[in-house]
């Protein structure tokens, strides 16, 4: 029984030394260098490519290296029987909630306004607040926390989801409920899940259902943004800003739009990064559970896909 | 019995409708126009011009038009004998406190740094947080819910005030263990009441105190610091930055180095405003229960000054 770690474009050797240390006697095997295929029954992954995994006929247990699964499960090629497990770590909400959190009180204090009127040198006091009311699309852990963190600071907060949910502790809509849900916010958060559904989720229609000054915070995956059509929303007056720490192609390209965006605040997808000394433990646990025949923790719902 | 509002900057249109609203038989004087001074029992103050209150011969209550009342027990000529009431308003406390959060969580996340790397298109995922500890000077209503919130999203916490506490619910330090205090703590915030003892308060003996690195946000009044003496913190490597909302000298003046200075965020005291339809109903209150002889709302302590 081995391990293979598949990250081609992550540096591995923390995780190799954590998984080493929690459990001497393992055999780890980091792609491109597999010699022996037969023996691995643990895949490791982050963006793995994809059509390798039918490579090894002994496969037992896939584990995603962060929270999402969107990078596995979207290989046509999965052997879809196979349990998937991610990655739950407290400091990772911490992140991810701080960051939105950050991102909310800068539109509702407008502070890009007065980073402004510092440069012209404009002592202007009219209006200092935008009322808002926070909308989250996906409340899952991440989500979740998010609406009782913006909650517990006395702001307004809305969940939507795809599934309907009694006694939820935040008002909230699911599925056809969406115009419903976007005329009751005016900051929207997304942290869905990537999906065949949420792929290409905030697009014109979306933008257009959106309340006029509005204000997008996308912290999920690049591929929910149809990216020419925040440029479009955002021109044309549906959306008055928007913050984004996710985009299709990573690094954004020197030549992409939302550079200079003047109402487009980017970060380098920093909101939230796995950290391996929480994560590699919970992949260890996995691999000792999965060796003694015991339940796993943190699976995905195969049917879901997340 | 008349009341008179003394606010020479301020607009007081509003308040006056305000109290009419709910006591149509009330006498307002405005000044400048106080024709009739005997009659004034009650003085509504902002920013009053010192030395004018013992020419009312009949004052009998002091009521301060926002939170703070430095502006009215700093006039040498107060007459010490009166109660002084402030305002104490649940909106004013919820600015407050999400405007701190914000300049909080922009240290933290370093929203300056990834303003100038998105302005150079830099793409930079190295070291994505600072780890900060929040340092609040002032434990009352106001610094006491900002540690409340700033705890409530996992954010370690420290207190520091005048006077010893038991059983207060953050860690905390008083008078003599300022040093301690600072070696805690890597972002301090300033939400001090003004007294003579806390005036300057802000100075390069307790920059120098400060742990490397360190962020100050200031948002009690200009006059806690020393204005030059935190350039010079910054300039020599004391602090980090700074955000400050409050001056010696408000609007601030155009030739003040503060809004050039490139690690200093200036907002124009926009942090909490009194709200008058909040603040009114409690001067009005007050004004009743001095006519029935009923205890005061929201008085200060006069021994301390706020």
């Amino acid at each position: 029984m081995s391990l293979a770690i598949i990250a081609p474009n992550k540096d591995v050797q923390e995780w190799v030394d954590l998984f080493t240390e929690i459990d001497p006697s393992i055999t780890i095997q980091v792609y491109p260098e597999i010699d022996d295929r037969q023996s691995v029954e643990v895949v490791v992954l982050w963006q793995h490519p994809h059509g390798i995994l039918d490579k090894f006929p002994n496969l037992r247990l896939i584990c995603s290296m962060g929270s999402g699964v969107d990078h596995i499960v979207s290989d046509p090629s999965l052997p879809r029987h196979l349990p998937i497990t991610r990655i739950v770590d407290p400091r990772l909400t911490f992140s991810m909630t701080n960051y939105v959190v950050m991102g909310i009180l800068n539109f509702h204090r407008q502070i890009f306004r007065y980073i402004k009127d510092q440069q012209r040198k404009v002592w202007d006091m009219s209006n200092p607040e935008i009322d808002i009311t926070v909308g989250v699309l996906g409340v899952g852990e991440l989500g979740g926390d998010v609406l009782d963190k913006v909650a517990g600071l006395g702001i307004k907060t809305v969940g939507y989801g795809n599934n309907p949910k009694t006694d939820f502790r935040h008002p909230y809509y699911y599925g056809h409920q969406l115009e419903e849900f976007l005329k009751s916010v005016n900051v929207i958060v997304c942290l869905l899940p990537l999906t065949q559904k949420t792929e290409g989720f905030l697009n014109i229609g979306f933008f257009k259902k959106c309340q006029k000054g509005s204000y997008l915070i996308n912290v999920a995956r690049g591929k929910h943004l149809v990216e020419e059509d925040l440029i479009t929303a955002l021109d044309e007056g549906y959306l008055e800003g928007a913050m984004l720490d996710v985009f299709h192609t990573e690094p954004l390209p020197e030549s992409h739009p939302f550079w200079d965006h003047d109402r487009i605040m980017i970060t380098p997808h920093i909101a939230s990064i796995t950290n391996p000394s929480a994560a590699a433990p919970q992949i260890m646990t996995n691999y000792k559970n999965l060796k003694e025949s015991k339940p796993l923790i943190n699976p995905i719902n195969q049917q879901q896909g997340y």
